[in-house]
């Protein structure tokens, strides 16, 4: 770990000002940098319960937040080093259509990978944004050499879904909105998978106030970033998990978040709900919200919902990270309450 | 038909200066009165097509824009005459749960009929929201004369759910709404039933600019409003109609309505959209838009994408009108694809 740096768990301890500055400095300048290719997605108040602020990134192009890294990444890449040819990103679900559309936008081709037991729903939706889409062979053990080899033989430069500073400040631009739009919010609620979310919101919200409380939430069957918070070192999954919450597969958080979350301090806490409470979550999104949420973008309502995730007297923002839910299966879903 | 009105269809011809004047200055009174006790709902762009701008009323309190009118209504009771005991309403729908929560939020009581074989959820959130419901003997066809017994034995006032202008100016804020939030919409599509919805949105547009195109939409098997503006004469259902759309039940539209849409001219047309062609709008919901709505609340998307409703270079802005939609009815309709 860093020397110099202050090693926190739960934020109670103080991050580094000059860290906190530096990238509320990155995240200004990402905002501004993707402002014109994103949504200003609102933040809406709600029946289920006055305390909570919702930011419904469902309606976000390509419906999820992931857009924002993406076009972070990709635009400041084609600054940088405008003589990279293209991009290439390993995923089966929004990240692959968030780099497609970033890329397509700014002019250059995208290669994404995607296993080939892949829902053919998000490769044509992939497709459909113009990215060249390789499947054969591909599985989720052997994607990420498949991708090195890609890069290898065509220069293309890889857009990380996480583990890199211009897709964390990208997320971090939600999160700064909301805050923008109520500076009163006490508590951020954001799903977490390889944590760009999450650190993103951490490094936003602390900037800006440190006593504003940020949450992460995960699915019981995929603690790593619970059990890493808790042990302050990085707790890998054995296998890729199992879990309504398809958006939060990846097994371990990334560097750069475990440098803002235990680190620096930065995350006040992770919480995780069952699967029973996610589909909760859901149903009671579209009922009692009326919004169309994928699992992963119903988890900071399922953990509101289940208790763990409390007010404090200030409202309680939750980041509603997407809306690419498998028709079927929220079918299911809402017949079995 | 008044003397002195000038008849147009298909708003062809010039309602009266005056007129629009007068009531937009009504509208904008009644923007002003209800602030405080509605949400403004934003207005979104997304990814189904560039021209569309969409006004979630699902998100608005009670689920749907009737608190507009109702609030406007109970407001204006309680200011021109106070001395009245409480109100009265007759509705299944988002109508009773909206007056529900005008009358508690005003401080009278309110009396709700409901046919006796209503959905018991809406019942139970009527309840919830603190209003007496009477269920017991009240039909669909007896319950307008139920109503008029309870007002004169208990000296309640009615809140009608449509023919009414201060009902009408307060369903016109929606409209506008979403005129300030985008001022350059060429056309607003608005559900039909008895008309409220479509007359206030009517008058804010027009007012505003007759050439913004102002467009109802009805399901085939409850073409009243339709007819009602070809003909030139108001036009009755024989029976309440059999539809997903439920909340475009009543059987013609108000004398009001009539007026603006037929005397006045002020509404370009009605179309109308099959069973089917609501229910690929409740899944274009969804699936597309992210947005849990009703099937009455998805009637002006189910127009646009059926083509009954194009755009003309300027923006399509669609009222969404709300989101109370049966769980298990949407749940089918889900999986129905």
């Amino acid at each position: 770990m860093p020397e110099g740096h202050v090693i926190g768990r739960r934020g109670r301890a103080e991050a580094g000002e000059d860290y906190l500055r530096r990238h509320a400095a990155e995240i200004e300048a990402a905002s501004a940098r993707i402002r014109p290719y994103v949504r200003r997605t609102p933040l809406l108040t709600t029946d289920l319960d006055g305390a909570l602020r919702l930011k419904p990134e469902c309606f976000q192009r390509t419906g999820s937040f992931k857009v924002r890294g993406a076009f972070n990444a990709v635009l400041q890449l084609r600054h940088r080093r405008p003589e990279v040819p293209g991009v290439v990103a390993v995923s089966s679900g929004n990240h692959a259509q968030a780099v497609a559309l970033a890329a397509r936008t700014t002019g250059i081709p995208a290669v994404i990978l995607i296993p080939f037991d892949a829902n053919p729903a998000k490769v044509a939706a992939t497709r459909a944004l113009g990215a060249e889409v390789i499947q054969e062979g591909v599985t989720f053990e052997n994607r990420e050499e498949r991708c090195r080899r890609v890069m290898a033989e065509r220069g293309l430069e890889l857009v990380h879904p996480f583990d890199d500073w211009d897709i964390v400040h990208g997320q971090a631009t939600a999160a700064a909105e909301m805050l923008e739009d109520d500076p009163t919010l006490g508590t951020i609620v954001v799903p977490v998978g390889g944590g760009g979310l999450l650190s993103g919101t951490a490094l936003a919200a602390k900037a800006r106030n440190p006593a504003i409380r940020v949450i992460g939430v995960e699915p019981e069957v995929a603690d790593d970033a619970r059990r890493t918070l808790e042990t302050g070192r990085i707790q890998r999954l054995e296998r890729a998990p199992s879990t309504l919450a398809d958006g939060v597969r990846p097994v371990a958080v990334g560097e750069r978040t475990f440098e803002v979350a235990v680190e620096q301090g930065l995350v006040d806490a992770i919480v995780t709900v069952s699967e029973e409470e996610i589909a909760d979550g859901v149903r009671a999104a579209w009922l009692r919200c009326k919004l169309a949420l994928e699992p992963t973008g119903a988890l900071p309502l399922a953990a509101f919902l289940a208790g763990r995730v409390t007010a404090d007297g200030r409202p309680v923002g939750l980041l509603l990270s997407g809306g690419n839910a498998d028709l079927g299966l929220v079918a299911r879903l809402l017949q079995d309450r």
